[in-house]
């Protein structure tokens, strides 16, 4: 019992679950950008067939189980659990997303962190002995996102240079335990080594036009935590990778880990960061949303993995905790962050 | 890992938590309701002393973590994870209510369900030697779920004869690691000993007055599913409890179930039936919200398990998985259930 537990905010599995398969899909903007190459899908209709942006991201979510589904030859009944949520009110694109899988259903809301918390509950299913085969999935939509959160499209709002872009797409992976498989084919794969579990932390910044600085005292929180319970130094991991700080808060990152006494300068990188080429895409700080750090580990951060080039990395989805009513009623905007360690043997 | 697995939806659990304290924190209404003398604290404040009704719901929250962790001597930094959620748009309650207990944290939304999606989680993380204890927690308060769903309070609107009433009441309970006390001491302390996982399930009902009607297919599906796979029958349940379907969809319940070829009708109780007198208190087709079931839970049904009334219980909280968007946008309202197996041995 004790020993799968390190320090307060850490655990470390005993069966360490397999990444089996994984999709991205993204809309034309993503595609367009540096990791373009790397999605599965692009889909050149933002409403994605739909008669709604909600429903067109609900439409990213099953798209991208599905196609995670195809890539290792498995149907929705095979799995045992889906672990699924996004940034809407009542998560409302993953219930009429996911709805016709028919998987039995844990739905999640932990913002822009849900990647993160959705792969460490997941992986607690497996690692428990409760499931063999499990599908973790979330997604945003920049036009569902700005419906929801900002304004309307139509009013062409300046935006201002802290804020960041909300990533049009969903990533979905299957995760297995590795006993049904050989053990030559689970040394093949990736492993979710491990979960660091965030606190909700509040710095008290109500501007929701800088959520990088909103999410970077949680994103540190869990990052010096990792290390402090794991004993481990930065350089023990290829990359540490936050989800949506963009450039903002990812200097406020840097200077909250010097404090803890730790310099990740070297190994650290932001998806939002890396998803879009803010000189020529006009995204300002970077791209944001669930739908950001999914797509980016189910495309470029997995091939980094899977070629070798990167063994271990702390993967910190951030989340923004806000609503349009407690942004209305002026409240700060806390941040949440959830860590997990994917590591390759092979 | 395959002998926890009980067929499609089912667990069954090596090493059943124990429920170690709960905690149910309620309004003047539902005080003056028939569970009146079983709740912990009521508050006649509806605003809780705070500024808007979310932050009096997510006050709810707070408050009744803080009794449960009293009523067991512990503090919240006894306490490994929190499972927490809410009805309103990104769980804004929550985020609010339980952030300064300092918690590593995982948000949930499952509409009504909440409860029982958070102590299928909460369990989950127990056996599986996650954590030695965690907290699930759920709040609903009648203004801010009118507010968010409905009309203005102001605006007086007339209520269909199939609507229900929101609670206002939080509960909260404490689970444990049975190795953590006594042999002796777990025997008197009801247990959770499965749990059996819902899907969404969408019968094409789009009247937001009538989320009995809506949940009834999610309830009948986990009631069914959980009695095929434990191959039991509902005799061997002292009760069925639901959450709150209320007396519209506790009819179409027994109509669903019967076609299963099961008759429930001596064994079923629900929440949203029980909190309310709905002769003299007005409250139409019963009570509802997350809130309902939690502090039926955490006061009565509790109650009647530690006093050996009854000996086993299939807990199964309902959601109506809606958002404002989604009714305006002329959608159905589908539903989910997660059923709990409550059991107490001494």
């Amino acid at each position: 019992m004790g020993t799968k537990r390190q320090g307060r905010y850490t655990v470390m599995f005993e069966k360490p679950p397999i990444i089996r398969s994984y999709a991205a899909i993204v809309g034309e903007k993503e595609s367009e950008g540096p990791l373009g190459a790397y999605f599965d899908t692009v889909c050149e209709d933002p409403m994605m067939g739909q008669d709604s942006w909600e429903a067109a991201e609900g439409q990213l979510q099953y798209t991208a189980v599905l196609k995670a589904l195809d890539k290792a030859f498995l149907r929705p009944e095979d799995i045992d659990y889906l672990f699924a949520g996004d940034l809407l009110g009542q998560t409302i694109a993953t219930s009429f997303g996911v709805m016709e899988l028919q998987i039995p259903h844990f739905g999640l809301y932990g913002a822009c962190s849900t990647m993160g918390e959705s792969l460490s509950l997941a992986s607690m299913a497996i690692d428990g002995g409760f499931a063999s085969r499990v599908v973790a999935v979330t997604s945003s939509h920049f036009a569902s996102a700005e419906k929801q959160f900002r304004y309307p499209l139509g009013y062409g709002n300046q935006r201002s240079l802290a804020s960041t872009w909300t990533v049009t797409g969903s990533g979905a992976l299957v995760l297995e335990n590795a006993e049904e498989c050989s053990e030559q084919a689970a040394k093949k794969c990736v492993r979710v080594h491990g979960i660091t579990t965030g606190k909700i932390m509040d710095y008290g910044i109500k501007d929701s036009q800088n959520m990088g600085a909103c999410m970077a005292p949680a994103a540190a929180l869990v990052i010096a935590s990792h290390l402090k319970d794991m004993n481990r130094k930065p350089e023990d991991y290829d990359r540490i990778i936050t989800g949506d700080l963009g450039t903002v808060g990812q200097k406020i990152l840097f200077e909250l880990m010097r404090e803890e006494g730790y310099d990740i300068e070297g190994s650290h990188m932001d998806c939002g960061i890396e998803i879009f080429d803010h000189e020529t895409q006009d995204t300002h700080a970077g791209g944001s949303g669930c739908g950001c750090s999914a797509v980016t580990l189910c495309s470029y951060v997995m091939h980094q993995m899977e070629i070798g080039e990167w063994k271990r990395v702390l993967f910190v989805p951030t989340g923004a905790l806000l609503s349009k009513i407690s942004f209305n009623e002026g409240l700060s905007i806390p941040g949440i962050a959830h860590g997990v360690v994917l590591e390759k043997d092979g």
